[in-house]
């Protein structure tokens, strides 16, 4: 199936070094992709300059300028307000004129989501768009969201999330009932806050695959296939696993560095040390999908490399593939009950 | 300085057959501490008779009976009406009458905090009391509250926490101005909900090293001396790195079982990975703090063997040697600015 994607080469730590040739890289892997190229053209020729793909490849690019960039730090409102020219919008707008399947962007979250949202608008039955992201277990892996969309969630945007990462994986991982858990500080169903348990209950009440409650470490046990919670929780467990994993990496170099004998087990380990850094590479879970929007957006981690950003690339063709947009509306459509939803709003900002 | 602590030998996963032990080794390593052996006595008999403690440490120590165990999977509500004579409730009542000078327990943490809460009070100014731990970090350690005991949080139990946590890290482990960081999704001012922002303004008001706001990822660099953060966040944040710890594990032990070749180099990396192992291993950092009752109240893991119960117990009688609970006092009341400071209550449960 032909898939055209808009990718964002400005956005990122590294523009259009790092998105262009992952961009090459993901043309000559697949030849049923397209991809338009977003941002100030000047800068994005200078890369196809340097890296002369070959002209099977530049047939199925085009360059789309856009004059302007949204700065890392820049607060979502001036960007949506003060850059209508910015690669984001123009790419965002390529996706609602049906110019694009898909949108990729390593740019800035907050100006990715607020524009997407005003541009594309929420699928029926969604308030808010929510954004998950695969992350390795001990049996496979596991769908997590909301990661810092919506710091603040009721049971109500919550139970949106589970129906919209339920449709999501049983099309991109292929599974009919996929199973849902709803994370808490413990599994018995007292615990937890008031917006918990009225998801444990609005989720008990739905046609989900609801397992219950789970606890942070069942996320990469991977106790179930998707884990809801809200933005601020998802957020700080997903960082706080990230800083725990630099810890022992760190701390490991050092060992092996210790001395030279150890230095000496430190070569001799490094196949199995690589072995283990493949199975759980965040380059390779690299790209969050932005749920709950009238397109399939993707948010590559800001210091994603090459390597990195192809992934989030191939992840937003998948999602295209597997029909994941039409599933989860036909999802909300079937398992929302009435008086969860809500009608597509506009964006005030 | 002379120190007495109260035991509850019943709690945790393993009851006598660990915390019998664990306490005739605290025992003979500090001459300076005695300890009452809470819980059925006939039980730790039993196990007193098999290990056969020397006579200079058994005159360190007493037995006093409880009849009542609380399970570990007991609403605390029952606990706290329907067991007079659990060993929680003698032990927290040797406390209170000044017998003993601190208490640890492996037991049920809801348990613990509703009893001790009950009998004991809160100290001047605190509403809630917070659970504080200690966590490994890239430059040395990281104090980490509340893990757990307050699932909803205002801006005033926040500061609350912060004043406490500051307190504590002053005495134990002897700075001046330790830092305070607010456990955030973003470090600049606008992220977060209405409560987090709330506590930043009140912190950067107070008395308090007020560093910024933190994210996951800084829990583990040790940016920050001390994170603070509501119970379900902070709960989420620890057991999410746990997972992540045993997911490296696990797929580190399959790797190097993977063949004869990654086997050989597995047992020569062994003293590596035991180095490492010993600098994460949150045996070492078992013990946390239930903060903001007036007594020194600790919570050792449930799984916890002998040696990460013995850990507890040396932690408890820091607390009480470094004045923990009179500075905290002290500093409730110099640094809580007169609207946060609530009345001592009376527990409802």
């Amino acid at each position: 199936m032909q898939v055209t994607v808009a990718v964002d080469c400005m956005g990122g730590d590294y523009g259009p070094p790092v998105t262009v040739p992952a961009v090459l890289s993901f043309l000559s892997n697949d030849p049923e992709v397209s991809v338009v190229l977003v941002g100030l053209s000047e800068l994005i020729q200078v890369q196809l300059n340097t890296l002369r793909p070959a002209p099977a490849l530049l047939q199925r690019l085009r360059i789309a300028h856009a004059s302007q960039v949204v700065a890392m730090d820049e607060a979502p409102a001036s960007a949506l307000r003060g850059k209508k020219d910015s690669s984001i919008r123009v790419a965002v707008n390529l996706l609602k004129n049906r110019e694009a399947d898909a949108f990729v962007s390593a740019g800035n979250t907050g100006a990715l989501m607020a524009i997407s949202r005003y541009v594309l608008k929420t699928l029926p039955g969604i308030d808010r768009p929510a954004i998950a992201t695969v992350l390795p277990a001990l049996n496979g892996h596991v769908y997590v969201l909301d990661l810092g969309a919506n710091v603040d969630c009721t049971a109500e945007h919550l139970l949106q999330f589970a129906v919209m990462g339920s449709a999501m994986v049983s099309r991109v991982e292929n599974k009919a009932q996929p199973t849902v858990g709803l994370l808490n500080i413990g599994e018995e169903d007292i615990k937890g806050n008031e917006v918990v348990k009225k998801t444990a209950h609005l989720l008990r009440e739905s046609k989900l695959n609801f397992y219950g409650n789970v606890e942070g470490n069942d996320i990469f046990k991977g106790t179930t296939d998707i884990v809801v919670c809200d933005g601020f929780v998802g957020n700080v467990a997903l960082k706080s696993a990230e800083g725990l994993a630099l810890l022992i990496r760190t701390m490991l170099r050092e060992e092996f560095n210790r001395n030279v004998l150890t230095r000496i087990v430190g070569l001799l380990a490094m196949p199995v040390m690589n072995a283990l850094k493949r199975r759980i590479d965040h380059r390779e879970f690299n790209g969050a999908t932005l749920l709950g929007l009238k397109g399939v957006v993707l948010k590559s981690h800001g210091s994603a490399d090459e390597y990195a950003f192809n992934c989030a690339l191939k992840r937003a063709v998948e999602e295209v593939r597997t029909g994941m947009l039409e599933h989860i509306t036909t999802c909300l459509n079937e398992w929302l009950p009435p008086e969860v939803k809500t009608e597509e709003n506009e964006v005030s900002i």
